[in-house]
């Protein structure tokens, strides 16, 4: 397996985006394509030992910024993530990772390597981190405005990668709304309701923001507006959590040390403050982004994922792992398979799009 | 200064409602007014001492159960809710308080007190409880599908409760978005965001999910069925945080126990983990809807706050001191003001209202 990996894409590019990749081709024994400026690659090459692997490097001479606007893509026309996403479009690859700007690399994908045919827009799901089991999350931003069919694609699509990604059967579908009852939700959650009750898909129904977190559902469907709020929102939560519990504890040890003082003996308790670090760090680590890999862009006709763009080389290992299992899993085929099966009402059948 | 309270709101009506009812009238030293099944209430007071406070009860021979649709509201005319509002409206007392279904004490105000005028759709505000330093968020799940000038008017009237409500000279407004850049937003939101710039409101502009527990503003504004994602996210969030850190400590002790058997001095080490229990504790109480005091339904013609369905006396109790602030804040009466003062833009002025 090839996998063409932007090695200019990420806050630490290019650097880090490197180690990644020499440790992906060295752990899981792929084939590795760096796309960027070839001297800065080959610096970065130089540092770690590749004897054995293979790992080739194509030249581009331009970098889309993380803050570019997505215009950038087609004003620098040799930008790394195009000249990658070529290579994925000829088929000399069989997958492309970046953690470049999102909105940059959707719009190159689009360019690039286009829709699967009968998909109206491409969606970008990721794993939900603070659930109790993992339920994938889609969409995460690239769809503000999504139409009640654009939903349901995101809903299929979301499936058939939770059957890949999490190995699950049947997977569990639910919407994000403000109450459980089919007759709550914003006017375009009301809409798309029947048409998910009407589909295939194992589909539950509506799902409170109470719910999310207790592993409910497989597949968590929603706007990219709201599910980027939901993503951001957790990380943001865990972050407070974790500097509270922190702040708090160090706190009760100073007000405690008094009393610890006074009777020598309970000294030998502070060590068992320390038995929760590690219990911390373990949540900490769950929720970590670079645990949980690179987001698919579904719906592309190419397997293409996205890194977080605060990237280090080991969460670019990682997401260079989920790519793999992207590739493997036959994302593509997949879904265009299933689209190909569905028959797709037609837009007149379908309630207004929503604005 | 005299609050009606409806004794057969909430899950556990009459008894806990009259129970906090009489601790508020004992503790702020105002006239209460319960209003609901006479026989009922009165069974309740007779087991609390009353000497000196000054309640009286009014009877309303039917309820809106929680689990009722809003139109119950109007179905059954003689109900709590509806009396309890009639008293305000004739001036008959300061501030309504209901832990009754939110929706229908939404539309048995909209229907007893009616709007402010120059209010198009009034708002659900609450303070958000996991914040750095408090603020207000706005709306909660009243309004789905608001347009921008309904955003504008919920920025307006959570800031003016943030001045009461937090003690805020200039609070700082800011939109929920998925990014923080003003290009970015729903259509929605990209169009509201422009008529809040314009606005004579301290508005700072977008804020991401991830940045809503940091404090970075005092009034959050959002549509409601994004608010009420944000909340009940919260929520889940900080139940699932709570649920992983006791599973861990409990595993984390069991896994040890072992090695203190072992040097038995440290056996003493034990009890350090009891220090972590206070800590938990108190994010448990920050974050709890009892320690947060009740909602204000802002732009009703009269104060009015709903309190958590699921209250205990406590909570009662404290959802009746956020009333008399309210009321003693004159947020009505500023509201009014601040609509008359504030050139209202004609419809045509404003883009077209979202769906």
């Amino acid at each position: 397996m090839k996998i063409v990996v932007d090695a200019m894409g990420g806050d630490h590019a290019p650097g880090v985006v490197v180690e990644g990749a020499v440790q992906a081709a060295r752990d899981f024994g792929v084939e590795i394509i760096l796309v960027g400026r070839e001297a800065d690659i080959r610096r970065e090459l130089a540092k770690h030992t590749t004897t054995g692997l293979i790992i080739s490097v194509v030249h581009a001479g331009e970098v889309v910024e993380m803050d570019d606007h997505v215009s950038a893509v087609r004003a620098k026309k040799d930008n790394s993530m195009s000249v990658g996403l070529r290579l994925l479009k000829e088929g000399k690859a069989d997958a492309f990772m970046s953690a470049g700007n999102s909105g940059a690399v959707m719009a190159a994908a689009l360019f690039g390597v286009g829709r699967i045919r009968g998909i109206d827009r491409p969606a970008l799901a990721s794993i939900y981190p603070a659930s109790q089991t993992p339920a994938i999350l889609v969409d995460l931003g690239v769809n503000t405005d999504p139409t009640p069919q654009n939903l349901v694609q995101f809903a299929m699509m979301g499936s058939l990668y939770a059957k890949i990604a999490l190995g699950l059967d049947q997977p569990r579908v639910a919407i994000v709304s403000n109450g459980e009852e089919p007759e709550k939700g914003s006017e375009r959650v009301k809409a798309t309701y029947p048409l998910l009750q009407n589909s295939n898909l194992n589909f539950l129904g509506s799902i409170e923001g109470k719910d999310i977190p207790k592993g409910v559902a497989d597949v968590i469907v929603t706007d990219g507006f709201t599910g980027n709020v939901i993503l951001k929102l957790s990380e943001g939560l865990i972050s407070f959590f974790l500097k509270y519990i922190k702040a708090t504890v160090t706190s009760g040890v100073l007000n405690k040390i008094g009393l610890v003082l006074m009777i020598p003996g309970l000294i030998l308790t502070l060590p068992g403050l320390l038995f929760l670090l590690p219990s911390i760090q373990r949540l900490r680590k769950r929720v970590d982004y670079r645990e949980l890999g690179a987001a698919p862009l579904l719906g592309v006709d190419g397997v293409v994922l996205i890194a977080h763009g605060r990237s280090d080389a080991e969460a670019i290992r990682g997401a260079i792992r989920s790519t793999i299992r992207a590739a493997e899993g036959h994302i593509v085929e997949t879904i265009r398979d299933s689209v190909n099966e569905t028959p797709q009402p037609a837009s007149g059948e379908l309630p207004a799009a929503q604005a």
